[in-house]
């Protein structure tokens, strides 16, 4: 295989094909510029071709390093995940390269560049849809790529780090029902996520696993942001024959239906049961306490560094995508169905 | 002055001077392990006497990188510091390596050791109080440095960028006291912490300038944290004569306050208002959404960003400490006091 390859073949040997100096494989290597762009491609398409793994030999050179990369810092469990990378980077002396990058116009280019002059082991995405071309070119760099996926995109040749959607949906219409629920309202996220898709869908077996039929009139279509959980708060509270508990497929949107029930001079969880999914830190800060659907975020933020820094070491991958664990965490914004 | 010896100075009259060759002198700059640790100490102790600036030299070999030092990643705030020195970094091509190391337990060693391998251009400290020998060491490495510090540490003799505490005390206090508020409760930071006695001193100025006694009574000794804001709420609650409005020196306790009014059985504004410190993104979807004092956590993660490149670059810094405004954010946990 190409990884054992990787472990026979030398800078000389690569050198000796190209045609080309030690020194100039080894800038090649190391990213730098100071290499004709014609050569730079011949010698890496004679790397990619043996395998040849960049990583281990830079690493003697100096500090390892791994990209961090997400869509946008301003997501609330982005700091979450940053935890989980940095511990396990951390172990093992690499440092962390934190980027944001989809709120920039052109960023691709400017980026790959400052990527491959970093000379990073590893490459982790969190929750990306980056243009093929970027999976491409790190691909033909030798750059190990791992992505954390909180929202569930469709499944690409790398390795990719995701958790149970559908158990965690399935787990909070389940304690809903427990504590006597008979009409739960469901507002969801995007269509476009197969995340919203296996949360919704661990809501409507909840619900026919106890024999209660889904109630398209209880679902809200929402977009995991704050606003669509007021509104959708708002219409469920509206309808003639309202739920008892709402089930919010993320945090954020749960906050919102607090801020719908407030409004409408009603308590939680007396008046309306809510629960929802993700446990940002600020879910036990918030009044009252948030039951939620645990996303175990640092954890995979860890296993994604531990995987790019096995791939960037040569070892193989067990499975090409894995999902851990949802857990259910009960605090104060569920109660048992008032029987007045 | 330094910086001008720093753009005459060459590696080749370094090496001259230190009895060595040119590329040991470029193995100690770039932080390579492969040199003797006499031979670093001489070339070191010539670089830093001559105010040779390693970076501008090293920039032309590799991608620059920013260090990004947090004690704690868990803090509440940490993102949006993160993104204020990443969005500058980003634009100036340079990478942003975050850690937090007082988790760890022997931390320091380690982490100087991957901090000089990675040959970083500058080092961001937010919140720290590190032992002098880091900045010390820093120091010996003409290794520049800010400190992004929304908490205020004694005088170092760093750049250090805050923000105006004090300023933003007085204008919360003066806030709740045009809404007619005079028994105005107040929940503390620790007492350790210049902000902490900065926002008080504030809260008392702006009643001292309303002409109403500061009441010892009203103000609670928190410490930042979610509990101290829960048990100071009550407190203040209980008191025979409880104030009609409470001021919490953050938000993390102001939502404890939330928490401590909603199990009375009371509601925020109406029976109390309460305002916070930080404008923390959750501001904006609690219930309701909290009045709080802003700080201007990503302008000062930027500025600090600016600050280092610069340093990097060998120009001077104006004035080794600069405050940035805070802001009062006004929304829906402070209203009129009720007058029946």
């Amino acid at each position: 295989m190409a990884v054992d390859e990787g472990r026979r073949i030398t800078i000389t040997a690569i050198a000796r094909e190209a045609g080309v100096s030690v020194p100039t494989v080894s800038r090649v290597i190391n990213g730098r510029s100071d290499v004709a762009p014609q050569t730079r491609e011949r010698v890496e398409e004679l790397l990619r071709r043996h395998g040849y793994r960049r990583r281990a030999a830079r690493a003697r050179v100096s500090a390892s390093l791994i990209d961090l990369v997400f869509n946008d810092l301003d997501s609330p469990w982005a700091v979450e995940i940053i935890r989980g990378v940095e511990d396990v980077a951390h172990a093992a002396g690499v440092g962390t390269v934190v980027s944001g990058i989809h709120r920039r116009t052109a960023p691709t280019r400017q980026w790959l560049q400052n990527l491959r002059a970093r000379a990073t082991d590893g490459v982790i995405f969190v929750n990306s849809d980056l243009a093929p071309t970027v999976y491409a070119e790190l691909r033909r760099l030798n750059i190990p790529m791992a992505v954390v996926d909180p929202a569930g995109v469709p499944a690409m040749d790398v390795p990719t780090i995701g958790a149970t959607n559908w158990a965690g949906g399935l787990s909070a219409t389940e304690h809903l029902l427990s504590l006597g629920h008979r009409r739960i309202g469901f507002i969801a996220g995007p269509r476009r996520l197969l995340c919203s898709r296996a949360r919704l869908d661990g809501y409507r077996a909840g619900l026919e696993a106890a024999g209660i039929a889904v109630d398209d009139e209880l679902i809200f279509q929402g977009d995991f942001y704050h606003e669509s959980g007021y509104a959708g708060g708002r219409k469920l509270l509206d309808l003639d024959d309202p739920p008892t508990a709402i089930f919010a497929a993320s945090d954020q949107m749960a906050f919102g239906v607090y801020e719908a029930v407030r409004r409408r001079g009603l308590r939680v969880p007396d008046d309306i049961s809510v629960v929802g999914f993700d446990d940002l830190p600020e879910d036990r800060w918030s009044s009252p306490p948030l039951t939620t659907v645990r996303q175990p975020l640092t954890e995979m933020g860890a296993l994604a560094a531990r995987t790019v820094l096995r791939l960037a070491q040569g070892e193989e991958i067990e499975s090409p995508r894995v999902e851990l664990a949802t857990e259910l965490v009960v605090r104060d914004s569920t109660a048992p169905r008032s029987t007045g």
